[in-house]
């Protein structure tokens, strides 16, 4: 094969149309080439007809290698349009985490009909997965792992892992590259890898080279917690075990990697004033989208609804001073920017794991620090923008006093907020874009007639 | 010690404050406890005298976990504040692409005295690595990669690697759990993982066992792009080779991982609407803060400002009916939220690989549907408000009608503008809320007045 197709050229030559799947070695060849986002994607536009002749030509090989690298939703369609029947015969291939998740996905009837065409052995180690709630690290783990003893030998530890390969009919996991020493009653006691295995001298006991006390987490962690210990720790794998020690099994990186990618896109979600989807973007219907995003919009709405109250009590000076209207959207619109770069840049910050709360006064000064320099810059712009509408000195004056405090004031606010909600236990993720946008609106239209008041002689004597 | 510490606790005994880091056992402790997250923050808020007495109870084995571990601006710091030849001696410990990343941090002079601490082999492999673009794969290689011949035996396999890591001392990397087979001229042929080597049978030759024609980038493909490849692809290493197939060295899983999550944090920042910082946030002094935001806000005025000129068109309209104002924020609000939701999840979708500009109808059609159903939601609470704020029938069938219309425009803009920057090849990530949102607030205004002027018969005669 040439090489330049492995090559940038890889993602070139794809999207192929579903259509052209039309062999088991177009399929084959488009395995090769389309990574997980790429199949899934495929998968997500094919039409019933489309989905039964691709399974039709998949073999031992591709099957597992299709199923296991789609995303599970994408999983769970394959098998609800081609049947358990059809389907079941690649489950064994697949990890039990990976199983686990698409099985999830199934209603109760259909899962039970691809569990009853499983061997029980298989149903058994899958089940181990499946009895813990979703949102927890031991839903996604992989139950089996390698374990030797400490005492071994090098070869001695080869050959024992091997064994265990063998027993295991390849199903426990090498590709973590950890193998967990423990004691006589599966306590985990140190963890090595397989480059140890081979870069120790052969003379070595096991006890010479492992490292001891590796970070672990109990079954009912939450999983995502669990997979940014895995990330913010570099692990390549990190090992689940019970109260009293035993190792349950193993959480991969490439899981962990999986978990923080849709947990990044639920955030995404948040942050653009939605309730995160329960299924991936391009699969949800229109009525999905709607109860996903109607919740928030009314919420928000109701809040804004607020600025028509504020309006309708200063209408005289309205009334008196008509072109103070064609302000309003400029100055709350440069209000919501302003918090919206602020929320943003400190919600990261925390996710991230960067911030702390003890660092909220140096954050507070350095925000308010920068209100003012913003501020000062936006009250300048505002003058220009007056001007060159021509509304009169007293209104230029207005409207630059204004976009002055309207900008410290959101500073102040939207430092505030999100660390006032981490400190209440709140995802800080929910102050979104629209979220602080409309906090602001409110209260800028305030400090818009109060300022004004304060400065038109028109208004003197309202 | 106790097992509680690495369990979930492991994060609630930290912070501790940077006082207490006042013994060589209590920043060993400490290290044990505190991920990537933690240290780097540690850092940040230390004084210059602090992080001298820190290194100085670093030793050869806490001075590169230090170093290695923090982000490279952190580390960049710490070299800067306790000088290069207390932390040059920590520096032949790291992996070159870590330590390429720290160098590149420090200017000029300080660069070249670190150098000059180090020894000739050292710095001649770092500059392997220094000498790419630093937005370029190789730029976060490392250039020293475990290479056997596909005709060995499984024990000559792991001999021949054992020595490479002896002569290379200990600077190969084996954590990727990858082995490149090469033929004699380093050509790239395959991969094998060190669990293969332990798991394969030994009599079995490595021809037999390798994955053949793995996926591969050239050195200045975009590390973005590369680092999604590899996780696109679950791959545990991405391997970079030059024009004529020879393998340069190697982008690790955990490289991946941090090239990725500084990505996500500049799209982050790019939606919240500013510019992405240079430095992490915590450590972005308000100067630096103003000028990326400030950037962002004045293009975002100039634009916004358009809503005064529309409604300084429509003055005639607002003093005739000056219970039109009072709807304005919510109106534009309201527009600017469904915007804000549709954007996010689209550029979500493309950000992962969802979204292929070929689905572009689908989602249109998918977008559009949702838009009229919202739009009729929000019409109906439009209704609603109208009567409470008792403005009357006909103002109140305009607010509403202006809903449904400006929620169906908004849908239409925000689902083909991410397309369509995509298509010109620009980052739709540049989308941000506050951009969509200002997109919407002219057009929206419009719509409002001319539906007014088409609904409202004190408006009939203007």
């Amino acid at each position: 094969m040439s090489k330049s197709n492995m090559d940038l050229g890889v993602l070139g030559v794809l999207p192929v149309r579903a259509s052209a799947l039309n062999s088991a070695r177009a399929v084959s060849e488009w395995l090769r080439l389309a990574g997980t986002a790429e199949r899934s994607r495929m998968v997500a536009q094919m039409s019933k007809e489309q989905i039964v002749h691709l399974v039709s030509l998949l073999d031992e090989q591709t099957g597992p290698e299709l199923l296991g690298s789609l995303d599970a939703h994408a999983a769970a369609q394959v098998v609800r349009a081609a049947g358990v029947e059809r389907c079941g015969r690649f489950f064994e291939a697949l990890d039990y985490d990976t199983a686990a998740d698409i099985v999830r996905q199934l209603g109760g009837v259909r899962r039970k009909a691809l569990l009853q065409t499983l061997s029980p052995e298989y149903v058994e180690a899958l089940e181990a997965v499946l009895q813990w709630p979703p949102e927890s690290v031991a839903a996604h783990m992989i139950p089996d792992v390698f374990t030797i003893g400490p005492e071994l030998k090098v070869p001695a530890a080869q050959e024992s892992v091997r064994a265990q390969s063998r027993s295991g009919g390849g199903k426990v996991h090498g590709g973590t590259g950890q193998i967990y020493v423990t004691d006589a009653d599966r306590h985990l006691l140190a963890a090595v890898g397989f480059d140890d295995l081979v870069l120790a001298d052969p003379n070595q006991t096991v006890a010479q080279f492992m490292s001891e006390d590796p970070i672990r987490v109990g079954p009912l962690t939450d999983a995502e917690h669990a997979a940014r210990i895995l990330i913010d720790y570099d692990l390549l794998a990190l090992p689940i075990v019970d109260d009293q020690g035993e190792v349950l099994g193993v959480l991969t990186a490439e899981a962990a990697d999986d978990i923080l990618i849709e947990e990044a896109t639920e955030d995404a979600e948040r942050q653009g004033g939605s309730e995160p989807l329960d299924v991936p973007y391009v699969r949800a219907s229109p009525a999905h989208l709607w109860r996903k995003r109607i919740v928030w919009l009314l919420v928000l709405f109701v809040a804004e609804a607020y600025t028509g109250t504020v309006l309708k009590a200063f209408e005289d000076e309205l009334e008196a001073a008509v072109s103070l209207a064609f302000f309003i959207p400029l100055l709350i619109g440069t209000g919501g920017n302003t918090g919206t770069q602020i929320t943003t840049s400190l919600i990261r910050a925390m996710a991230t794991g960067q911030f702390h709360i003890r660092d909220l006064p140096r954050v507070l000064f350095n925000e308010l620090s920068t209100g003012v320099l913003v501020a000062l810059t936006m009250a300048g712009a505002g003058i220009m923008r007056a001007w060159t509408l021509g509304v009169g000195k007293e209104i230029a004056i207005t409207v630059s006093l204004t976009l002055f405090a309207i900008v410290l004031w959101t500073a102040l606010v939207a430092s505030l907020l999100p660390p006032l909600l981490q400190k209440l236990k709140v995802d800080p993720a929910v102050v979104s874009a629209p979220m602080i946008t409309t906090l602001v609106d409110g209260t800028g239209l305030i400090i818009y007639f109060l300022i004004a008041h304060a400065t038109l002689p028109q208004l003197a004597g309202l």
